[in-house]
């Protein structure tokens, strides 16, 4: 595209992409100083390469704790400091193994399938659990599965949606097979579970993530397949009865002492409270947590960075947290609360989406707040990023409404971020450096819009939510 | 990201992604079927391996149109014609290569850059053109040169500017060296000129694309090199005389008969006029223009497709064009507007900036049809893609103008554009099945609502043009 003979000709006088409008603005200067001294992918490669594995009670995890440190250290915060917790400490240990049970004495080859025990699983006994496999696509077909679950492994095989306009309603549709799976498998007599991987891409990589067992119902073992995996074992299924070996070593450890970082800007106004600007530093122990969430985490520390950088300082204390736990706990969502007084943070994000192209912000917000969000977001149109939604923010910052805070999330264009969530796709060499660094520059905008908002708006938004809770 | 314990316990009640907001509209149910029903992937695999080259003349581009023919028939198109035009032959032939020249004798192995010719250019002597290299970073660099581009090979060195807000920007600022390179060297006496690869990666692929000549100015050999190969080339320099073997035989044929692949919907009243939905089917002879531009292509195939099976017929007819010779020539472009009467065509849209994510339309209009446009997209914030900015439409479409059409364009997400752009890396693996799905459901959304879209608004911004013009 682009260049060719008319444009050559000067028949086309310009390219297309070249003649958005231009107002000159100061936000504008500031998103071109920012993709112009990019350094977020330098972080991102330091974080994915010094703690690739940053599990929650892991050593990786704290040495990314002291990374972390560090980076808003040098990024130049005014203060750095730990808002300490107790985290769990979930061991995924050597061994799974999903096997085609066969007779004792066949020579063939063993098949197998590609599978990650689920975060928080039990282990099976060491020579593993043999057992049929009952397949279950969707919440219907394991309401009729009935007796047929007893003593069988339960194989849950439902895929994303693709029909959802946003790819996190698919895989909101989807991972209940992960979170609770075990739990209605075990409540109909089942010995273990084995689960699609959540992703609409169709290889062989099984993605982790979290899953939860329930008081009084047996305990037993879960473990992700590969859809490539999953697409095998279903057709095997059609041809009449798989039994299979399930074998996983991993266990629940003592919780463990681990920290949320923060780093701050400190305002002018001491009396105008704290925007808070949030990524979390715990992932899990496949691939790199490039997307999930060294992203976020690289996200908010460059946005201190230029900012600071700029020499700007806002009426608000700018406060960049990188949590600790959000991946198998919120133990550092919590503790972020709990250390924060009543009202003092006025606006908390999080970016939590990838490192993918910014596409808007969505802010828990009906009124003022976000009317001035989208009057600001026009400023980041000639990146594409400005689209504001009344919409919830991350979970870690969730917490924090408790306190007074209003929440939002760093909106990203999510079509890939499920082909690298949880699995060992999820590197930096699949973070793309131009599309990380406009995260960052977003987000920075954002806070400092944020930061230096007149006290009124975050009033009269304030009074409006206390007037539809009371109605 | 997403689920964790909050989430499982309850206390947060949603995916954040889930909850955009979701008022049920006519726009949002056809999204919904179109990415449910998803074949622009399948489409775009076909062209790619069917004729991965396609360059204007070549036996790959006939058998790319004969495919398009069959696809819009496939598609449901109530007719399906061709409008022929002569086009452009340039054979790369089989040899380029830049070696560094060493005193004969001499048995160390050679020395060799990646390098491509660019599109147009002459060959050299079968033996090569042997000369010493001076670098040029920049229009000024290169007003500065004077006589040391005497009998020297010119290497146009400058980088993408990573502060413009717009990747094309940032093209548009570094392609001069490329089209017009050749000449400004000539002009100063230079033997040949090699360019640095018009992209923001680094890396060992070399760029192509169209270059050109200038009448009166001796036509000297022009090729690309790779932006890694840009670089040792560079610091090789530093070092002192790099004195370089350039070897093309590449060559111009006569030109040869080609033609635009055009499919209809035809519309409820005839006297309402069309919209055009294009793409452009030829595409350089690296990789397999799977960005540049099969997803155009494919974008306007699948939405007539996703159209008709919606059992939708516009009041105006609905147009896909398959341009020829887009990037070398636009004689497809020309021949479009010759075939079409004045006042015929309401507005033609054009996507040719690759099948990543959909991010808006960019128009040329600044009255009530911007207005009417920005209204609409409002219904596509849903995946993003809704912004409308006021800008130039293809360069296709471009010559339509002159027919009275309003012209516009398919905005993408642009930070990875380039990196594929002429190069060996534009190949259908490189394409994501979902955001090329999300650009032919937008792209089919806005080709609908200005079908059916009132005339008066398109009367009333012609008068607004008209009256700009007389001033």
């Amino acid at each position: 595209m682009i260049l060719n003979a008319l444009f050559l000709c000067g028949l086309v006088a310009h390219d297309p992409v070249a003649v958005l409008p231009q107002t000159p603005s100061p936000v504008r200067s500031f998103l071109e100083r920012g993709l112009g001294d990019a350094q977020a992918y330098t972080l991102l490669r330091e974080l994915c390469t010094t703690a690739p594995h940053r599990l929650a009670g892991s050593a990786g995890l704290d040495r990314a704790l002291a990374w972390g440190e560090a980076a808003l250290q040098r990024a130049g915060a005014d203060k750095v400091y730990r808002v300490p917790t107790m985290v769990p400490h979930w061991d995924r240990g050597t061994t799974a193994r999903l096997e085609l049970a066969t007779a004792t004495g066949t020579e063939a080859p063993p098949v197998t399938w590609p599978i990650l025990a689920l975060g928080g699983s039990i282990a099976t006994p060491k020579e593993g659990i043999e057992a049929p496999v009952v397949r279950v696509v969707g919440r219907k077909q394991l309401a009729e599965l009935g007796a047929r679950a007893q003593g069988a492994i339960v194989f849950y095989d439902e895929p994303f949606d693709p029909s959802k306009l946003s790819v996190g309603e698919a895989y909101g549709g989807a991972v209940w097979q992960r979170g609770s799976g075990a739990i209605e498998a075990a409540k109909l007599g089942a010995v273990a579970v084995v689960v699609r991987s959540v992703t609409a891409a169709l290889d062989d990589h099984p993605h982790t993530g979290a899953m939860r067992y329930e008081e009084g119902v047996p305990k037993i073992p879960a473990a992700a397949i590969s859809t490539k995996g999953a697409a095998d074992l279903a057709r095997r299924l059609e041809q009449g009865v798989v039994r299979v070996r399930l074998q996983l070593d991993c266990q629940t450890l003592p919780d463990k002492p681990s920290a949320n970082i923060v780093g701050e800007l400190t305002g002018t106004d001491p009396s105008a409270g704290v925007v808070l600007l949030s990524g979390h530093i715990d992932a899990w122990d496949i691939g790199q947590g490039a997307h999930d969430d060294a992203a976020g985490c690289v996200h908010a520390i460059e946005a201190l960075r230029l900012l600071k950088k700029d020499g700007w300082r806002g009426k608000r204390t700018l406060r960049v947290v990188l949590y600790t736990n959000e991946e198998n706990g919120v133990r550092g969502g919590l503790a972020q609360r709990d250390a924060t007084p009543q009202g003092e943070v006025r606006l908390a994000l999080e970016s939590d989406s990838g490192g993918f192209a910014p596409v808007g912000l969505s802010v828990d917000a009906a009124g003022p707040l976000k009317e001035a969000f989208e009057v600001f977001g026009r400023e980041l149109q000639p990146i594409f990023a400005g689209t504001v939604v009344q919409g919830g923010g991350g979970v870690d910052v969730g917490p924090l409404k408790e306190r007074g805070a209003v929440v939002g999330l760093l909106l990203i264009s999510g079509a890939r971020y499920f082909d690298h969530h949880h699995c060992a796709l999820d590197v930096a060499d699949n973070v793309h450096p131009r599309e990380l660094q406009l995260g960052a520059v977003a987000y920075a905008a954002w806070g400092r819009f944020a930061c230096d908002l007149d006290e009124a708006v975050y009033v009269a938004e304030a009074r409006l939510k206390a007037g539809s809770a009371a109605k």
